[in-house]
């Protein structure tokens, strides 16, 4: 190929910053450029990614506007509140994609509930599966300048439940889900909860009763799916391994749903899909099986004892749930082939 | 002390049984007599339980009620379908407590469901700190000659969520449960999917869409706590650890419910159980903490966007999920004091 | 029992402290007293050790001479360089127990090679099975009223070796020694490598080439069995588990040794230990059959084609590693039976 | 790239077949053709291998030359003893990487102390980077139509050590190692050991005292290294994680080396390797750094105060430890880049 994208990294030095380094090093059309941090500004990257071996010996510059200047595409993975300021310096030029939460909501006050800066408007939602009433987000990412990365907990339970909505077969107001994440989900943060002595074999929740603020996204995604508020009932687990999501969602029956017709919805919005997979049933996902790639597994069972579809999603937070979503959006965005350097194999076992 | 209750542990093979002897071991009124297994019969215990040190040398005899007999206490840790011979063989002079679901239903069709093995009855139900609209089930317990031990997801999401159904503040018709438990609950079967590759790194569900045979044994508990039928959507999934059950249980309020009120109900039931903890507000459960212990973690929010209670328990599937609470059964057949010889520390980190 | 020790524990809040209440609570002799902390002071122990459900509601003192006054025994768990002073003021009516290392090297020296603090003398080193020509250690700690409690890798190496050299049956002047062990043992700080994200699926050493400060205990204890100087490669790596060490060591054989005799040396050193033992010929031991134990597994092979004896232990790095050890050394120092409130067997799987 | 070779595995159903496919998914000169094996021929693959999402839907073959024949390439991935029998009626048209242990070793005798079949012979080695007095090995794969791809402990012990012998700054007669292995090192079988359970939280060593079938392999490479027969005591233990080799090799300083020369002969060794890199002075290997990686990373230490030097390797056992190298070695077998799709980077956390 000859084409090359330039390509730069804001927040190189975190656990979403790396991986869309990781990437970024398989994506035949790109030229990896800055790579910046903020505190770890002027470290080797290997020592802070020493999975990185071709990078490591690369130095992480200052994050600011200037030094992410002149590169066909910023992707941005950085504390949210900073990307809407260098977005603008960069101006139109740069295609700028956010791995953080600044520009996913299109409600201010929603963001306001959840965050402590000032609401800085909503980008393109880089979704391109979530399916809607017209077909798939994807049309609103290609070409556009501007996208905003979905969060990993919204990609998996989006992706979990929105065609029962579409379809109509499930109600959009007896919806609960719970979700196990991985450790890298909650970053490099240096907090005592995340010590590896902590959460080697142990499971906790956190967030729980509607205070995470993933729940915002994931009801606006599900809400336009089904064309009418949602609310859900969100509970994150933290489970004793670096990557992966499983998300269990549950909604009740719509009343004159045909139980056998249910997994119809599932293969009617998923069967082109190249990343989303409804796996032959009787199949369940498995973090695992998805680890370091860009696919999601999808199952589900009708429980008829209480009336309830079950749906459960796999996902690796920081690929598809983060990285692989930026790169995905970064190939719809400058027309290149949608799976592009994206990996379709997870690393099992 | 000076009695000493001569003890045979039946399956001492399995982690159950495992269990049973480690916790017998720090019994000071007890005398650990005849240790039986099937395939493993004749098999030094240091072979197959090295943590046991002190046992190290017994050898594993067969299981018959002819091996079983002369002991004031036989604690069962077979596969199902075994028990009842054995019991009517021993006769009611020894006291046997059965860590298998053989007798833990009360209804025989709800056991064809989801066992191949004839019906054999009820006994008494090990779960003394069950609440019901008569106070805790453990009166049923004291001088019993029979117990049936819980399964270890209806210990958890039993104790999780009965305090609001004798209470009335939950609707008893919209309970949806994930909970999320250690390999050693699958036993120790060699089985692809539990090989240490497969698990570590990985979480998946299984049983989903009320096929797991531990769901009418919870609706049945569940039931008896709100005195009517109870349903629940219940999926267990496999964790990355080697024990523990974490359960997030979601309950709808009832609608004249006073939010404030509701934790009062768990207040109310566990606030003078040795055992079972809720924890001060704000503090949520893990599973490490209950590693090795007999306690059980609970803490409660009220969701009131989406109107519901979200419970989560964490409880060590193999000590207060089964040998806990056989040993603590034994106690309370025998007379001795509930708590004897039972951890309330965990083995953390 | 009816004598009741108070016992005050110092730095409780760490993990060496937490396991050190953890024993206590299941000691028939002791009374636990105070509980301190320095950054930790003033918050309940249950947000510190949620495992703890017994201490739960304990706050934590500040760490002072005043605060520890008036106990029978008082356990220090704090970083090196305090306890000299605490224990001057304690004066000689308390027991002081060292779980730190001020006082575990007699060569002062040795120890301004390896730590910033100036020397503080050396205390009854805590290794009551330590072998030496004359016999365990043991009676150096019966009636003591300070004992320095050994390192982690230091107990695992010592146990490993001493036999061997006691007996001549290995040379002292070529041993190596890589060990593995868990997080835990790297304690609470908050340092970005020991992240539950890092540490998970990942092996990695540190402290190579002589670097680990526990060099130099390991051989001076080595020095004390062999009667002259030791000096021992030691290389210890970091695993992902919480608990537990593996060391294996190997050391040559001596020239005019008979390979079928080694194995004598070591059933002689620990052939009446209760803590120490060698397993049956073939068996392995494992870190997860000692997890909350005070016991050492250990087994050798002699391999002739390379004329080396491999000898491999694994302990708990936080029971008979640290807590396990002040706990039975406590014992020992006020006449109580050695092995009196100390687990014998782990808890596993 | 227009060239596309066609490549059948053998085996396909195991961790080392898998990675193969995996592997091969990412490689833009290769198309996947026939996958067999044994007793799961007929089985979907994404079942065996739900990771391998791409080839879900494909059936596994019986393993026969006749499945396998008429493939530019096969790569067998077979339990020993099958091979060479496989391998001649495919004849020399096709060329045959075997990722088991049938052709590596050279002496027969050896091959005869370890394994219950017939010697079949040795062929070219397929450890490219291996120094030996006239260069690294690659030339002996360059167009070779048979390949015996290494074991993953002698990949890591060997790059670990081969430049200090080659160098003659390290004893032949002194080497010690001890190796951490991820679980899928002992692939698929189910053993008791093997389970999640047991596995998960613990360390532990296996055929200890020379009696590991990689000790001759190990010794093999470095004798060719060394210029003369070379003993090495190995000890390999089991790590919880599913993937990589921690490998800590020490051996005796020759006794005129200046220590600080020692490094140039590591630097000399791997300075143009792509795969093999010396980590900066300081900075140590983690396993989970090379993570479904080809790369291999070493660092070494002089330790004066014993006079060794301790080298350390972190290899994925599945990927450079055999996947990868079996591809590294098709690469060079057909001529093409000796890197073509291959990851060097590793996926962390």
């Amino acid at each position: 190929m000859q084409m090359s994208v330039r390509v730069a990294v804001a927040g190189a030095s975190g656990y979403a910053g790396g991986e869309v380094l990781r990437l970024l090093l398989g994506h035949p059309a790109v030229e990896i450029g800055v790579v910046t941090a903020s505190s770890n500004a002027g470290t080797r990257l290997g020592l802070i990614h020493p999975h990185l071996t071709p990078l490591a010996d690369r130095i992480l510059a200052e994050t600011s506007a200037a030094t992410l200047a002149g590169h066909d595409v910023v992707v941005l993975a950085l504390p949210h509140g900073h990307s809407a300021a260098i977005a603008e310096e960069l101006g139109d030029a740069t295609v700028v994609i956010d791995c953080g939460a600044d520009h996913r909501l299109t409600d201010g006050q929603a963001w306001e509930r959840f965050y402590d800066t000032t609401y800085a408007g909503s980008w393109p939602y880089g979704l391109p599966e979530l399916p809607t009433a017209d077909g798939p987000q994807r049309d609103a990412l290609v070409g556009a300048r501007r996208v905003a990365v979905p969060g990993c907990y919204p990609t998996a339970v989006t992706l979990a439940l929105a065609p029962g909505l579409v379809a109509g077969v499930v109600e959009p107001d007896d919806i609960t889900v719970v979700a196990a994440s991985g450790t890298s989900g909650a970053g490099k943060g240096l907090k005592p909860h995340l010590l590896g002595s902590e959460v080697m074999g142990s499971m906790s929740p956190y967030g729980v009763g509607g205070a995470h603020r993933h729940t915002p996204e994931i009801e606006q995604n599900l809400a336009r799916a089904a064309g009418r508020p949602v609310a859900v009932s969100f509970t994150p687990t933290l489970a004793p391994m670096p990557r992966g999501i499983l998300a269990t969602a549950t909604a009740r029956l719509a009343h004159d749903t045909d139980p056998v017709a249910v997994r119809e919805a599932w293969e009617k919005a998923y069967g082109t899909e190249p990343f989303v997979h409804l796996l032959p049933e009787g199949q369940w996902p498995s973090t695992a099986s998805v680890v370091g790639s860009n696919c999601v597994h999808l199952q589900l069972a009708v429980d008829q004892h209480v009336g309830r579809v079950v749906v459960v999603a796999a996902v690796d937070n920081l690929t598809k749930g983060t990285a692989g979503a930026a790169v995905q959006c970064l190939n719809l965005a400058l027309g290149l082939g949608e799976t592009t350097g994206l990996p379709l194999a997870g690393v099992a076992p």
